[in-house]
């Protein structure tokens, strides 16, 4: 990301005998990292700060760079300090991983993991490609553990707010379309070194960075739909080694809904998502990384006409702000450790809501490299192909979920999509506050 | 558009005793208005607050229907009432005609005008097509009399701000992308009934409706140069008797830059442009109709990044408020009026800078359409086929002007728009002013 160049700082550390104290009576869930990726630090800060989760141990393949980078980032005393990611693995302690490897290396260090029954915290993209993420799927099946993918946002209680509205049938009514972008300037040393320009490391580029998170959005908006077609825009930038810096696409589903996104490295910080019902509309400008940190904005509108002469408009869009107790990266890791926690104790099938995200954003970036690839052409048998293949996996999981629960196997696929849904909307419920001096949502 | 619907209640109208004698020592512009359509009570208003101008005569094909709307839209004692368009067009005390009929009708009423030697505030789109558009502009440039089209929003002294942002490479950079956006919601009696559905009054629908104005945001962030290619998007909608009511496209120039828009009659309200360049951007989510008529906002950012840790932006963007003391539609009325009070008591030619963005604006319109026609094809020879006409027409034009301005005959294309451009970013500076409680660009 384009981060402002600062010497690095230690974290803002939490009250390590407070929390030490009152993790021990929650049993914590304690993490390894793998690597020393600058992403690492603010998800290290997260764990910390998160009720049930500590740093139990970093493993990076020069045991110099780990201490260094645990001093740096206020690791506890405690935190073992590996020479390996192999070392973390078989460390018994840790209960779950977090996975800020590039994402060539996701596939080899996810599975292994899996095997080593550690549950996951896996960065975005989660795969190079879906065949690549399925492997990591069936890994994480087999070995009854937890998987999620880091995309933090959608752990804000805004998110849930902003959905909210967009379900609701009098102040959003059926959805029309979602324009979503997110681009930042990479300076000259990122354009030329970062993993994110790398065929072998991210080769999926901004598309695989910035898109991922737009289509994130798209989905995210059309309760997670696949689209029926997708196509690439012209105009799509690589760099020297054929990595996409810079691209976009128009998704379409049945009865007219629409959608374009465009990501890149090339243009200025933006980052937003525009979504237009038959009743109302949404406008957010920070949607990936509030401009604050402790409270988040967006703004809607329902019924929006002029008045008589048609000079202004009745009613004005109204701007909503959210305040959050926790950062989304804490809500994000209080989470998955809670769904750990299920697992680890409580004898719980993993949760196959957010693998089933991340599986259905990795298709649509598939879809999207293969229309780039072919010139622009619409992909549509493929994501139908796709959806079926979905289907058929979550048809799996729900009927394992099946045994347990009571018996949703071999319900039709909106029961299923309803009952993800259902599970998505009651997260971070109850975890907001809005401030007195905000026009909240009525 | 999705007027409220309230009584149909008289304008507020000016102090007429005051206004009289004030206008009488300037000599205002006599308009003639042809049709009873809604947008020209608007208009209509706007001639009547407008410092050079008044309102002279309306006709409408119904004598009876005419003098009811004057007397609903509060026209002065002295506005004569016609029962025809000609008679309008016959009576030589009209300086100028104001067009808000159906856009099949534009070509048959803009030529008789100009032949009838009146100036012509043209609605939008101008034409069907970019044929029937030159047949127009031929007649007005025989003619010599002043062509414009009646797009209110480049008139808001906030469209001069914005420019002077999107101009500023230290600010904005070079620009990479636009998406632009403009839906709303019709209603069953609209989507019936209203000219713009129906194929032999406005053919071409909501792309020739709310699709024109992000044509023109999009060309007008790109300081007018044509795209080189064109390519609709998926998804378009058209109701039965084959008019288009949703659809959008990609547009692309050399060297990388991209933009999108869509269009609707099918989603709430919405009015945004988003536009990114190397170094800063820019969102403003009213452009077309400001939320309130007397000031209008935007916001900005300029090297955008995060803090050390990637929770939050440094710096966060700013708002901007520019306030104004005519509505946009007055302020262009004015505009219109200073130059047909040009050609007609100065002797000068008519400006050009005015017909030919309209052109581009059509031309981008006929091409989204030809590309819709194909199924989505790209079209890149037409556009650039364009561009040589449009040269050759604005060679012709520069060539007249040349003889009197001192010659710029012959000048490369760049350096001809780059005179439209300055003309254009010259347009209402003065005419703004800035509350003390925004942040104003530094």
């Amino acid at each position: 990301m384009a981060i402002k160049s600062q010497p690095q700082s230690p974290l803002p550390s939490p009250p390590h005998s407070v929390k030490i104290c009152h993790k021990m009576a929650e049993t914590p869930i304690r993490f390894g990292i793998l690597g020393c990726a600058e992403i690492a630090r603010k998800v290290s800060r997260a764990i910390s700060l998160a009720p049930n989760a500590v740093i139990y141990a970093i493993g990076s393949r020069s045991i110099e760079k780990a201490t260094k980078y645990a001093a740096a980032n206020g690791f506890p005393e405690s935190a073992k300090i590996y020479g390996s990611y192999d070392a973390v693995l078989d460390d018994p302690n840790v209960d779950a991983v977090y996975v800020p490897l590039p994402t060539s290396l996701h596939i080899k260090w996810a599975v292994l993991a899996a095997e080593k029954k550690k549950h996951i915290l896996l960065e975005k993209p989660v795969a190079l490609n879906v065949g690549e993420f399925d492997r990591i799927v069936e890994a994480c099946e087999s070995n009854g553990v937890q998987l999620m993918d880091s995309t933090m946002w959608m752990h804000n209680p805004r998110t849930v707010k902003m959905k909210e509205f967009l379900s609701d049938p009098a102040k959003f009514g059926e959805l029309r379309s979602v324009q979503s972008i997110f681009t930042f300037t990479a300076d000259q040393d990122f354009l030329e070194n970062d993993i994110r320009v790398k065929p072998d490391l991210d080769a999926l580029g901004s598309l695989g960075d910035t898109g991922w998170y737009c289509i994130r959005a798209i989905l995210w908006a059309n309760d997670f739909n696949l689209p029926k077609s997708v196509t690439a825009l012209p105009g799509t930038i690589f760099n020297k080694a054929g990595v996409i810096i810079s691209c976009g696409a128009a998704l379409q589903w049945e009865g007219g809904k629409v959608a374009t996104f465009h990501c890149s490295f090339l243009a200025n910080l933006t980052m937003s998502i525009t979504a237009s019902g038959t009743k109302g509309s949404l406008h957010v400008n920070d949607f990936v990384i509030p401009f604050e940190e402790n409270q988040s904005s967006f703004s809607t509108a329902t019924e929006s006409g002029f008045n008589e002469l048609v000079t202004g408009w009745v009613p004005i869009p109204s701007q909503h702000t959210v305040m959050t107790d926790l950062p989304q990266e804490v809500r994000m890791v209080t989470e998955f450790s809670r769904l750990v926690k299920a697992v680890k104790n409580d004898g719980a099938v993993a949760e196959k809501m957010w693998p089933t995200l991340s599986r259905k954003t990795q298709l649509v970036i598939d879809a999207v490299k293969a229309s780039i690839d072919k010139g622009g052409e619409a992909l549509i048998e493929n994501i139908e192909a796709a959806i079926i293949q979905i289907t058929r996996i979550e048809l799996l999981w729900m009927g394992r979920d099946a045994g347990q629960t009571g018996g949703v196997a071999g319900a039709p696929n909106n029961m299923k999509m309803d009952m993800l849904m259902n599970m998505f909307r009651n997260l971070g419920s109850g975890g907001f506050a809005t401030p007195n001096n905000s026009n909240d949502i009525k």
